[in-house]
């Protein structure tokens, strides 16, 4: 055994935590009510047993040559490895695990212990003309670890999950240099016990790394304070054919096109990130979630954008649209005597007020700082919450969603294990065009359920405020999942939501990535001319295409995904004539 | 006449307006004792009939196509003209004009109305072979607008002095499209007649454009509150051959490696940026420069680190160093009267607490918001100051700071004038290594004076600070320009300092850009990795060279710029080979 953990090769998180809605009486009435499913039969979870998986493809010279680097232990290529490696935590991802839809799967999983053994992995394979994808928490949820599919050489899958050291901390400067293996949990609990925290708090938290953070772009939930991930980036290292990138830790510079930036969101196209600077904060003496209550969405998000050209400082912004918040009702557990009582007596108040109680919105925002600033910046916000007829609810509320944050994606699992598909999609635009996005996407999500003849469900918050406008983040979830047809149902709905995005003024993603998954859209998302730019510095400093290929930039057919149902069979994909064509 | 307007083709500023030392007695005692030149006698600036300007290269058909895309008003190839155009501003080109060593100048000047004309005129010359210069406010001082010395294609420079419109400002989100053209002043005009700002004074504000600001990755004086120019560009346009890149204003995105952030620093290698959308804000309730005294430049340095750390948002932070300090009061106008006296006691008081006047170090902080906002905010870094020894002078100081900030460069023109030569260079590392860098970059240009047998002077400011560390600004001057010998005095000094930055944990440059002065130490900066990636970047994006070739990746000796006394002389640069070959 490696020593290395990961999460379970069919689903969220480690084996024996998942979602379980006892106790919860609201969950099922609202799920029948909003996709007509009935969650009181057992789940079915996949057995492996039943994967065919491929054999492996590698020589064994190359398989010696992996061995004599890392060592028998840490070499892996049984099958179940093998499967754990080649795929993320995307939908999609499961529903094909669940189905046996598996492809081309990577071959061979090494385990390096430092940089020095990255360096000779990535020679010995680069010279032997293999594929290196390198793999952190395996939480990715954009199709970023799959091999192409038709791809014949040996496959690498570089398992980070032995570098996870804080190796150094720069106390007079706040600046931390960490390993990039390492987990968020790993990170925090030794930056706390230095009295440090990164406060890099994506959902993916317990089982995502910080090279994958910074590969993907990654933004935490309080980046109001701390920044994404590129903000909070400032030194790095990566490992490339017969040479190190060295990024020293600068808090700003201007040498050119910024070669720190190009690394981040690189999704492994530009070499093998071991360890990173970052910026680390002092664990600061108030940390308080609030929670609030809005009529309806668009005051929340009016209020949101006045708290943020306000003289007030928060780390966290967030509000529910009204689905989302009735989502969130129907997870918790039932309350009981007095706070059962006080719910009660706030919501008569608020209908005496005039409130459609089906409209409302939870809201949540974060403070930190010495305890006078946090309460100056409270006051701020409470008169601009006021003045948009929100309310107060307080820091009860706040604790429950800062103790449940990161358990939604277990949700999911549950509804896949009982036919049904749950998917998310984020995207950021300017203020001024939130509303419309928000209504657009929610309007071609229905139009696709239509299409589709299908019972969806569609939800969002708001959420990472910048000078210039937020991320709205969408929860969507349709009754089946296709298990004995196609990918059809769900193609149509997530197609139809990221189409939205580009064509009215959205991102294709705030901070999933691009991987696979969106791919399709980033001409779109960045104009074509921006698409070229990326692909000649992925040619250009990779023109043999070892270091995970396929990634970012779109190999096959617009609009289309590359596993999608639409997608061309193993060993038909179209494409590679252009990928491999001279771009300008 | 084209009605656009230009600094001096001899030096900084329009003409009419320079440095006259009249009414600052302390002026010419200081300049005395600290590099021994004597300024009485009167200054002798160029004569433009003394230079010997190469002729034009162009063939009849490009002139020709050029003229149908712009008309005759807006071709410029007199020698003024294109003189104006192949330098910037900084020292080495005021050294060269002065002395008529001239090289290789740009053939033509064109001046697009609008982006159309640019992508003809883009288009044309790629189709030529010709090579494609963008010129702004033509400030820099890294020499990034001079065409590489053996270039035997015709080069046009693009000047976008007729593009300088706010051309939509988003009000709900606080952001503004602008054209790339456009001067600081121009902006802020523009903006400020609907109560908005960009919030961005680079020493330069007056003749750069905002295109140039994001083509060098430029920082503005109030950076700690509205970050650099790549934190407040938010989406561009930009013409290359046969297409135009759009980057929508997004707030944020994790579509890939940054497009947006390539073009950042990019200095015209990536294509011509002809508009942007950035970040604007409401004009302040109250804005202030507060001035403070430190017994030292340390105990500054550490007044600014804690006030980094604490709950209080400036949005300047500066310290002088005690030679720079007393720089700033030989350029003052003598003081009468009041403030005379005033002076004269706060100067006595000192004394008695026992600080030495000649380490007193002069700080400007800077404070923008609410009333309420700025005294809380004011009220913390009181503390903070006082306990590092420090004491508030007031805002008479910080108005005085505020109305001459763009002074300095007439300062260094009327020195070159007198036989001096004066030059900056400025980096950033970590807060733990500032005071280091700072000791050792003062030590390195002491130790390159004496090795040139010269009575050199040096001086040094702190300022932006960013959560990780912050800039340091060194500025230097040596009493003789060798101006009938060659640049050595010049370079043996400018190259220690540089040298000193990246040996030391600093960067070669904060914001004046890489140009062909900083490209020797970018592999030193970014590593050789870095370097290979960037220039794979341009490569790829523009295989024949067309777009401002040779900035920023260094084609010549190592350690030596491009124009320097050591460099080959015209015609034969080496590197060219190396420059064509194929990366990785």
């Amino acid at each position: 055994m490696t020593g290395v953990k990961h999460q379970k090769w069919w689903g969220w998180g480690v084996e024996g935590i998942g979602f379980n809605p006892e106790g919860k009486p609201n969950f099922a009435p609202f799920v029948k009510k909003q996709i007509d499913l009935d969650i009181s039969a057992p789940g079915t979870p996949p057995k492996f047993e039943d994967l065919d998986v491929p054999s492996v493809v590698i020589d064994e010279s190359l398989r010696t040559a992996l061995l004599d680097i890392v060592g028998e232990r840490y070499l892996l290529d049984d099958d179940l490895d093998r499967i754990m490696h080649t795929f993320g935590k995307g939908v999609r991802d499961l529903m094909r695990i669940r189905r046996g839809d598996l492809r081309r799967v990577v071959d061979v999983v090494v385990y390096p212990a430092d940089e020095a053994q990255v360096q000779r992995i990535v020679d010995t394979c680069v010279e032997a003309d293999a594929v290196l994808i390198p793999f952190g928490g395996g939480s990715n949820i954009v199709g970023a670890l799959e091999p192409l599919p038709d791809e014949r050489r040996t496959v690498v899958s570089i398992d980070m999950g032995r570098m996870t050291k804080v190796l150094e901390i720069d106390d007079e400067s706040g600046l931390a240099r960490i390993q990039a293996g390492a987990l968020g949990p790993q990170i925090e609990e030794q930056l706390g016990r230095r009295g440090w925290t990164m406060g890099h708090f994506p959902d993916s938290f317990n089982h995502s790394t910080l090279g994958g953070w910074i590969a993907t772009r990654s933004t935490g939930m309080q980046s109001d304070k701390y920044g994404d991930i590129a903000d909070i980036v400032h030194g790095l290292r990566a490992v490339r054919h017969g040479e190190v990138l060295v990024l020293r830790p600068l808090p700003s510079t201007s040498s050119g096109p910024s070669v720190r930036e190009m690394m981040i969101g690189s999704e492994g196209r530009l070499g093998i990130i071991t360890e990173a600077w970052v910026d680390v904060h002092r664990v600061p003496e108030v940390r308080e979630i609030v929670g609030y209550f809005f009529p309806d969405f668009t005051s929340g998000i009016d209020a949101m954008q006045e708290i943020n050209v306000s003289d007030a400082h928060t780390t966290v912004t967030r509000v529910s649209d009204a689905n989302e918040t009735q989502f969130s009702f129907s997870t918790q557990r039932a309350a009981k005597g007095r706070k059962k009582l006080e719910m009660k007596v706030l919501f008569g108040v608020l209908k005496r007020r005039g409130w459609d109680l089906d409209k409302m919105c939870l809201s949540y925002i974060g403070f930190e700082g010495g305890r006078r600033y946090v309460k100056a910046n409270q006051d701020i916000v409470r008169t601009i919450v006021a003045k948009h007829g929100g309310i107060v609810v307080g820091t009860g509320v706040g604790s429950v969603y800062d103790s449940k944050k990161f358990d939604t994606p277990y949700i999911r699992d549950f509804l896949l294990d009982r036919g049904a598909t749950a998917d998310v999609s984020e995207t950021t635009t300017p203020w001024s065009n939130l509303r419309h996005l928000y209504a657009t996407t929610i309007e071609a999500a229905q139009q696709a359920f239509e299409k589709c003849d299908t019972k969806g469900f569609i939800m969002c918050h708001f959420a990472h405020s910048y000078h210039s406008g937020a991320c709205l983040y969408f929860t969507y979830a349709v009754p089946d999942n296709d298990r004995t047809t196609s990918y059809s149902t769900y193609d149509t709905v997530k197609r139809a939501v990221q189409q939205n995005f580009v064509d009215n003024g959205g991102t294709v993603s705030h901070h999933h990535g691009v991987g696979t998954e969106h791919a399709p859209w980033i001409a779109e998302d960045i104009s074509p001319a921006g698409e070229k730019i990326q692909r000649a510095l992925f040619e250009g400093t990779d023109p043999g295409r070892h270091f995970n290929p396929g990634k970012i930039i779109h190999d096959g057919k617009p609009g289309v995904a590359m596993y999608s149902a639409d997608a061309p069979a193993p060993g038909g994909v179209s494409g590679l004539e252009e990928r491999e064509s001279v771009t300008n």
